[in-house]
């Protein structure tokens, strides 16, 4: 047992891994999921209650926390963990994700991002060191650099000049992480759907070394076969003795599909999103709560789930307090979901450390479509 | 012990009472607060962390569950306990005051009162035997006859003739409510701020005879002096072997004021709903979280509180989430009040079984006026 971050892969199946990622606040079993904690909480939970879901990590938005409360005063009061009262490992991102689509005004240079805050208009500036700057001030144990997030639909030569602006943006957050052998600073690769741009960035990312290394830029529409394409073209030109992170995704057959692909680490806001509005990860398909048809079911959401709301409450409870807007119905649903993912993750790490992963893979398709109705969202 | 209802009282102190509610599903400690379940959820908690607060049993809003999910879907489902997993005693209101404040074009003749939903427009008709059968139908413990609600402002003599429709309607409901010893049915004493009235009423609800009384019509704007006077001219007239309700009321010092005036029961939305809205009541006054001087505290709420956000967080944080309109404030700060309250009963509890009801009075004024800054809601 070492302080110092690193990383094990215990054992591979196919291209999928099982692995844990060490950290001084724990250790993280791998493949992993990350709930979203945009805003110092994960929305809807209390700490010891995603704990509960088996998280072993959370992740934390740079954008939202620079505008509030603010990275300096989370510092003085301590720092991240202990503000939002969650003892494990977090990892931050660099917001440049956020700058790039909810900020207003944004004006990239080779600088930085100039931007106006959504919450009141006020002027922000975010360069590769102010990013790296206010991931230590949060005291996040996994710090991603920071790259411009070209839009989904851009051009290759757009996004080659972008993918040429982001490694010397990660040299720079690198050399602004320096050394921290506690913490961890992730390269994040991007390229677009490109083959050749995706292969470019891998080289000039592990030219400069990371600690781990994410793919971004997936999951903003080019749907789910090219995602698995970039995947596919991606991730065997990446060190096998590093985790991988596949940011912002995603639905739970993404995660599968992404997991057969070699990838260890995913965040993303939809079993958080979804289960405040109404909507339900079970292991027979997802449900709309507010569909009239639960009116009247006395059934738990999912027989074989551990979370409050599959022991407690019937699907007809759960419809009330969704139709009723009542908080509960967030609180009861958010939990469910996380719950679900991480059922999910802890089955894929089991299945990937025994060569079972693709019987789980084709055992899931079978279940997800076993739900009678097919609902909207 | 048994499985019927009863009261026992169990000390004296001046007119002030420490006593026992018994149910088939537990006893009830008095004076007590029953948090506000309206639609079938304690707004923003899960039913064991309302227990956690020390609540022994809650209030559940007849008009907003017959509306939805309806009294016979809840009865299909198994009952208003199993349906929101709360297995302590449930007290229900009759319906009537809601149908008087919230309710659309409410028409009332001898027969009822017939109005329109507030959800949906739909045409509704609430009796006192319809209220009684919807109160059967949920489950509830502790049943309340319909009462017309005056408003308040009513003349003596609109008083006087609504009194003499509530005292049908309670010879109606108690006739409706019919023998169910294992659980209780209450009369509601109206009368206005007239003792002559409130005598009368007194007078002919004890002739029809009920397991406990409610004092209705207060709160309602006549201000803590009037409402204490109209206690002081009531419940000397009441039987003390029978527990008493003060509907609707209030904050700590409403609560403080009433006990020493001889009620045992309590219940107001004012805790759950100044948690959602950033207040506190704390051991040294209340507290606005969205004020910026919290902006930088690092101090719990109270230290002296067991719940969740005064062990775990700091007033910075409760005042960052505040802000940020975050679930987790209204979750945090519906559990803090509850547990103030809570915990306020049990001190008045034990008090008024010392003889130490009039200083632990006194404390209470004291502490409160000690915080520095006195904080507009």
């Amino acid at each position: 047992m070492t302080d110092a971050f690193s990383f094990t892969l215990r054992a591979t199946d196919g291209v999928a891994r099982a692995g844990i990622v060490h950290t001084p606040r724990g250790d993280i079993q791998t493949p992993a999921f990350m709930p979203v904690g945009t805003a110092a909480t994960v929305k809807a939970m209390l700490p010891e209650s995603v704990r509960e879901t088996g998280a072993e990590i959370i992740l934390g938005n740079t954008y939202h926390l620079m505008l509030r409360p603010g990275a300096e005063r989370i510092a003085r009061l301590g720092g991240l963990h202990k503000f939002m009262a969650w003892s494990g490992p977090i990892l931050t991102d660099s917001g440049g994700f956020q700058v790039m689509s909810l900020a207003k005004l944004r004006k990239i240079t080779d600088e930085g991002v100039e931007f106006r805050s959504h919450i009141d208009g006020s002027r922000e500036f975010l360069s590769p060191e102010r990013a790296m700057d206010i991931q230590r001030l949060l005291g996040s144990d996994i710090q991603m650099v920071l790259d411009e997030c070209p839009s989904f639909g851009a051009l290759e030569a757009e996004i080659e000049k972008s993918l040429a602006l982001s490694l010397r943006w990660a040299a720079r957050s690198k050399a602004a992480f320096g050394q921290q052998p506690t913490r961890a600073c992730f390269g994040i690769v991007q390229g677009g759907v490109f083959p050749r741009l995706r292969q470019r960035s891998v080289e000039a990312m592990t030219e400069i070394g990371f600690d781990g290394y994410a793919v971004g830029g997936l999951a903003v529409g080019e749907g789910q076969p090219a995602m698995f394409d970039v995947l596919e073209a991606t991730t065997p030109l990446l060190p096998a003795n590093r985790p991988r992170y596949l940011m912002g995704v995603g639905k739970p057959d993404d995660i599968l599909g992404a997991v057969l692909r070699g990838i260890d680490m995913f965040d993303c806001v939809l079993p958080t999103r979804s289960g405040r509005n109404g909507q339900a990860f079970t292991r027979s398909g997802t449900l709309n709560l507010r569909n009239a048809r639960h009116a009247d079911d006395p059934a738990p959401l999912d027989t074989e789930c551990r979370c409050p709301a599959c022991r407690k409450f019937s699907r007809a409870y759960l419809h009330h307090v969704v139709k009723a807007n009542e908080i509960v119905a967030s609180m009861l649903l958010t939990w469910h979901n996380l719950t679900y993912y991480q059922d999910l993750m802890r089955d894929l790490r089991a299945a990937a450390a025994t060569g079972a992963v693709q019987a789980f893979a084709r055992e899931c398709a079978r279940s997800w479509s076993a739900e009678p109705v097919s609902e909207a969202h």
